[in-house]
């Protein structure tokens, strides 16, 4: 089983690192790990993003699933890119799992940034855009996805001390992925 | 033709209005709008969001192509959801396109919440994660997608005085998924 490492894994100072950790823990569970940094690209050369582009989706079109990495990124919710992979695999009918090392309410990310008021029966924002209130961690359509395409997201009970570079949610995914339930 | 109108146009007060706005503009163009909230779904029911992602993932599934609201959402990129439905579009092979009511450059986007330095030949936020500088104006990943699986996004030369209701760049699109090249 191949298993695309999607992810903001890759913009952190030890991208390089942090991905063969998990690709190492993908061979510890019999799987392979496809991770993006593993493609080669000449960062030099003016269509370099094309490059990563398709060296992802070339990646995600041979592998069986995904585990995502969607702990927050810049902002209440997951990574665009790490989003945008997720719904791609979704979409090609591949398996989804993913964590996300902030267990805090989207509501509540959202008042980190924010005010929050209820109007009308909503709540919004200080631009009057609603804040879903279903009880999720972020979007609903990546919630429903992963239950739906794979299995219910993982969530730490506190948010770990190091939340970019503890793997604990990540062994979670490999677990649920490499069952014998899923792989049957 | 069917269309689904993906955006965080849902997030709006006039979320139901500025639906049939859209909705009246694809029939101008000759296609079918599928909007969201044009699904029934009782929101005082337990698995209200449950029903909206069937809802969504049932009208995706029926389009063609889909055009998505990259506007940034909370934050230097688009609205998560979409991102989702964009990158699901894009797997099950429908014709995807995008505009975005702000042309400003992902860096300087991110430029606005933090500071963002030079580190190692690299550009870094506050936090010391990468901040993409590829002179796009948001994630690779959606960037190429849409190239490649429809058309690049259409972006407007300044960000429009309203620009959660200016629906130029929505109409582009229209003119784009209509075109008799597509088409055939």
């Amino acid at each position: 089983m191949k298993i695309y490492l999607a992810g903001p894994d890759v913009f952190l100072p030890d991208a390089i690192d942090i991905g063969r950790r998990k690709v190492d823990l993908c061979r510890h569970y019999g799987v392979t790990g496809l991770y993006p940094l593993d493609n080669t690209v000449d960062l030099a050369a003016p269509d370099a993003s094309l490059q990563i582009f398709r060296g992802n989706e070339a990646m995600m079109n041979q592998a069986d699933a995904i585990i995502a990495n969607l702990t927050p990124f810049r902002g209440p919710g997951a990574d665009a890119g790490t989003v945008y992979e997720l719904g791609y695999m979704a979409g090609r009918g591949k398996n989804c799992f993913a964590y996300c090392n902030d267990p805090a309410l989207y509501v509540d990310r959202v008042r980190r940034l924010t005010d929050v008021t209820a109007q009308h029966g909503r709540l919004v924002d200080a631009d009057g855009l609603t804040v879903e209130d279903f009880g999720h961690t972020d979007n609903l359509m990546m919630i429903h996805a992963l239950e739906l395409h794979g299995a219910p997201m993982v969530l730490p009970r506190q948010t770990p001390a190091d939340r970019w570079h503890d793997l604990a949610g990540f062994e979670d995914c490999l677990r649920l992925a490499t069952s014998t339930k899923l792989q049957a």
